[in-house]
């Protein structure tokens, strides 16, 4: 340790010795990292879009195939809708766009939908949104990773039933990389998410070359697993729950908004911008792919995806382009299972922080990560993949209505924003923490823009809520408020506790403790005994030894032997009719206390056994450890632990 | 409590308010009894024959069927070997029937194996011997129960895929009675072990009577499931293996030597005298069963009992005789699982006295029976059931080696005995624990009837090892050891302990604590902390507190309130650079320690939080709590514990 005297305090700066932690953990996640370690890099647009574009990117894995499982009930006729509910979307998500850009240059540090519905709608506003969005981010890793197996299951079946092994395994693999801290570096980012661009360009490129040179054939042998030989007739109901599905592929668009700070200056400009390259990508995308699976006569299936049968018709075969199409597939979602773990822990730390989350969430690990959330993220998201088999369709009306009831907090919170800055003066400033409040002329157009968007995202969070209740979305509506209970309880919790302990109303206490009272439970005459009795008399004359007795002869012994070593310290005999040891202890101490005057403590000095071997553990009563147990819920009594210990 | 005064220690009597105990525990096993409550009866001849004949008697319901089961190895033409092998086997129980008269006359206070062995071989052949007991109570209680559900499967089959829950239910339910305290009421116990005693008199009588007038008919639709197509020749092999399970009848002969003190006086001569009721009646059980099972053509089975096939083809239906029958057995098979909870706790307590189990089964709970033995023997039972599938055939091979274990170390140490004896002066006695020794001028005679039945029983136990290790008997083989192993680690530690803490080489110390360094390790500077402050004055003027700071905005807080609160007491913070907290405080402490001077001691004072509800536990990092743990560990540092509570 490093001294440094100082005017108030000694402060000293501690680095733990290295080999101490040279274990099985440095092993897996590294070494531990000092606090100025902290990385802190920006980075421009290309990369940023590496970065953040993964999630949204990643749901055309998915999300098309959905709709057409949801129309797959009307029979095969039925796809032909796929294309106008794409556009639905689409449309949607340029909505979305938009109303995002204004989130972004309002909040240069980060607008995320729990920051600006506190700020701007309030603290159960900000609960509300952060209960849905770690429900989100828990369901994003489930999601992705099922996803990302059901890729590999499609090119290897024979990989098909040990799906929720794989998924597991991998979701402890992300935790694992998570924890040693990826410094997040763009370029290791960069890679798979262009591969799967370049991929996704390629495949659609070719299936539309080959369209128009009539040389795209349809699916060979497609599965047909999940169509129904009665089909029911197409109803807006029906639609509706289709759209609901396609809506899936929104999920991911406010990463950027969240992650403002860590793109170069001027950060809000690149940011915006990126977030409109990532937002038409994506539509290219859906649209692309519905109208390609449309096209070659791709069916929804519980054994091979949307992706994989069009890449094996686009392509003609299972061939290396095939293999790099699913690769690339495989790796963006396992990519966009990785921001999950990212965002998180980071969310858990600013409500644990706020006092709406247990404390620990606060605290970095060994390598400078929110350990406890990373931790906590993999075990539920595991968890549910145990529960749901891994299985895309049946987690994913859990999905989305999370997602959109954040969207829509955050756009509204926005339009409230918008409403403030109309009512301030001209050339007046607020500072809020997070952003700056001053007027703006154009206060109604961006309060419509985001209103439009919040209202937007409303509707469809019921359409998905109401069509999608049977299929799951139930156990969300009931979880979101649940939590949001949860997160109010905690925080009564701590600012009690705080109320309680401040000094603020605090007066020095008049009485000074001028006396002690001292009690020594003893089980028998021993020179663990002795060392209590010695230390108990550095403390007071007003010592008594207590022995509860089940068996008269020994009780005799200890008499006898206090005799000799008890140093003239009263001795008192509890006999036990009931062969009970605590309680007739702790009811002498009650009666004792009962006797204590206000300047007097009572102390119990208790002879502390360490076992040596942990097995010798189960060998002893442990007398102390359980009286301790019961008599720390005293608030009026102190308990002294006199350890001995054999060699 | 009442308070008498003594002229060394103040004596109170503790009787716990009756309130306190009435919860679920009292429902389910009785209120508290006091240790004045123990009972004491004597009973007769008749009713000792009742309380202690069940174990033996019982086994009449399994051993000739797992003779036959043998022999059906070498085709059903083997089955008359059934005759001798039962003959072979009452030769043997009248044999130990001679040589345990003795014992029973020379330990009138009790003669069980462990304690034979250990007054006459010593503490290391009383520890096999407690081994071999105490493996063999837990296989009675799973044979025993497994055998009365078998015949309970038979009388109603749509129950047999049932067994193992039915069986585990019993256990439970018997370890329930058990933990009540079953007062030893001999009427309770004469009932069902007369009832069996009746039933069989019949059934082998009637099975005579329709022989002799030739109206015996043979078992229809024996059960053929365990006749194997091909049969092995009959070999010695065979024979010996066969009668190694016919040996199994003799399990419970010792249990009247063991419960002697429970007669009426004289009780040596009522003890033996029914000791020989017993092993006749038994012999003529087994005989009468095996005659009867080979005149009817009954099989052994898995799915029927050889007393079930007996019973329906004797009363020529499955009618209420037949019931009355298979009743009774069942429930003598369930009052034999009953002794070993008898005797299993009473062993383990006499062990655990003698140092060489755990102290807690020398402690007799609330019902003044001990409990620990009890569950104990209930958990470990239920789980051989669940393991072995409450299959008979299959749990038996582990059975009887620990009974003819045990069984040769009591003969072998009774003619030590005599040999002892034969050498002591005429008129000269020897008072040793549990006996008395005297000159005895027929001692060779009685040497060479204990020293006869040892060399049996240990060529028996050869026999059953041989026969049987590959079936199961290798385990019980290596587990003997490993419990003599374990047994006598427990012994070391306890030795080791108690020699550690004696007081008889213990010279009172000279030098007396004059002086205590304090430190107070505080979060946050609070009530909780200025509670601790408060006490930590009153033990000593050098305190220091320290602060491990993670954040440095924190540690500026606790900074500037402490120059406010902390008295003047100086602060040390301890800058954390890899976040730990425990670490460094340790560190601290120990280079303080290493301040010390002779006559200084070092008191940490923690301000303990005491979380108001359970879940609260989880949103406080409990550091006091893992600061203790880690602390108590080192014997040179006395913890105190300052609690502060929420309300």
């Amino acid at each position: 340790m490093n001294i440094e005297e100082n005017e108030n305090a000694t402060i000293l700066t501690h680095k733990p010795a290295y080999k101490q932690h040279k274990t099985w953990r440095t092993w897996l996640i590294g070494k531990p990292l000092s606090t100025g370690d902290a990385p802190h890099q920006t980075i421009g647009k290309l990369v940023g879009l590496a970065v953040f574009a993964s999630d949204a990117l990643s749901s055309s894995a998915y999300s098309p195939q959905e709709v057409l499982l949801v129309l797959a009930a009307a029979g095969t006729g039925a796809f032909s809708f796929s294309i106008p509910i794409t556009l639905a979307t689409i449309s949607l998500l340029f909505i979305l766009t938009f109303s995002y850009q204004q989130t972004i240059h309002a909040y240069p540090g980060g607008g995320g939908a729990y920051i600006v519905s506190r700020d701007n709608l309030g603290e159960a506003y900000a609960q509300v949104a952060g209960a849905a969005l770690l429900t989100d981010y828990i369901l994003t890793v489930a999601v992705s990773t099922s996803s990302g197996v059901a890729q590999i299951a499609s090119a290897w079946p024979v990989l098909a039933p040990h799906k929720v092994e794989i998924a597991v395994i991998m979701v402890l693999l992300i935790m694992l990389i998570n924890l040693r801290g990826v410094k997040e570096s763009g370029f290791a980012f960069a890679i798979p998410t262009y591969f799967f661009f370049v991929m996704m360009v390629i495949t659609i490129c070719a299936g539309m070359f080959k369209y128009f040179t009539g040389t795209l054939g349809m699916v060979e042998n497609p599965p047909m697993d999940l169509l129904k030989e009665v089909s029911e007739p197409i109803s807006l109901f029906l639609i509706l729950h289709a759209f609901a599905s396609g809506t899936t592929a929104l999920t991911g668009v406010e990463a950027i908004s969240n992650g403002i700070t860590a793109f170069k200056e001027p950060r809000s400009k690149n940011a915006g911008i990126t977030l409109v390259w990532m937002s038409v990508i994506l539509g290219a995308f859906l649209i692309g792919i519905t109208w390609l699976a449309h096209t070659v006569g791709a069916m929804p299936s519980e054994h091979e995806t949307l992706f994989s049968q069009i890449a094996r018709t686009t392509f003609e075969s299972r061939g290396i382009l095939y293999l790099m199409m699913i690769s690339a597939t495989t790796v963006i979602l396992i990519m966009a299972a990785n921001t999950a773990f990212a965002d998180f822990p980071r969310l858990g730390a600013l409500a644990a922080n706020d006092g709406y989350l247990p404390r620990q969430l606060t605290f970095r690990g060994d390598r400078l990560v929110y350990s406890w959330g990373i931790v906590a993220l993999a075990v539920i998201a595991s968890l549910l993949i145990i529960i749901f088999q891994a299985n895309v369709t049946n987690l994913l009306p859990l999905y989305a209505i999370g997602v959109f009831l954040s969207f829509t907090l955050s756009q509204a919170g926005m339009a409230r924003r918008w409403w403030k800055c109309g009512h301030l003066k001209p050339g007046v400033e607020k500072v809020e923490p997070g952003s700056v409040l001053r007027f703006d002329k154009n206060w109604m157009v961006k309060m419509v823009i985001n209103g439009f968007g919040a209202v937007c995202t409303l509707v469809v969070m019921f359409i998905f809520g109401i069509t999608k209740f049977r299929d799951g979305a139930w156990l969300i509506i009931l979880i979101i408020p649940t939590l949001v209970a949860i997160f109010f309880a905690i925080h009564r919790h701590y600012k009690g506790l705080a109320k309680e302990l401040s000094l603020e109303k605090h007066f020095m206490e008049p009485t000074q403790i001028q006396r002690h009272r001292v009690i020594i439970p003893i089980s028998g005459v021993h020179r663990g005994t002795l060392a209590a009795l010695r230390y108990a008399k550095t403390l007071s004359n007003d010592i008594t030894a207590v022995h509860v007795s089940i068996d008269p002869i020994e009780a005799q012994k200890v008499k006898t032997k206090w005799e000799t070593w008890g140093e003239g310290i009263r001795l008192v005999v509890v006999e036990s009719e009931y062969r009970l040891l605590m309680e007739p202890l702790l009811d002498y101490i009650e009666q004792v206390r009962e006797l204590c005057k206000e300047n007097e403590i009572l102390t119990v000095v208790v002879p502390q056994f360490i076992a040596g071997k942990w097995w010798s553990n189960f060998l002893h009563m442990n007398t102390a450890d359980q009286l301790r147990k019961v008599m720390l819920n005293d608030k009026d009594l102190v308990i002294v632990e006199v350890p001995y210990q054999v060699k």
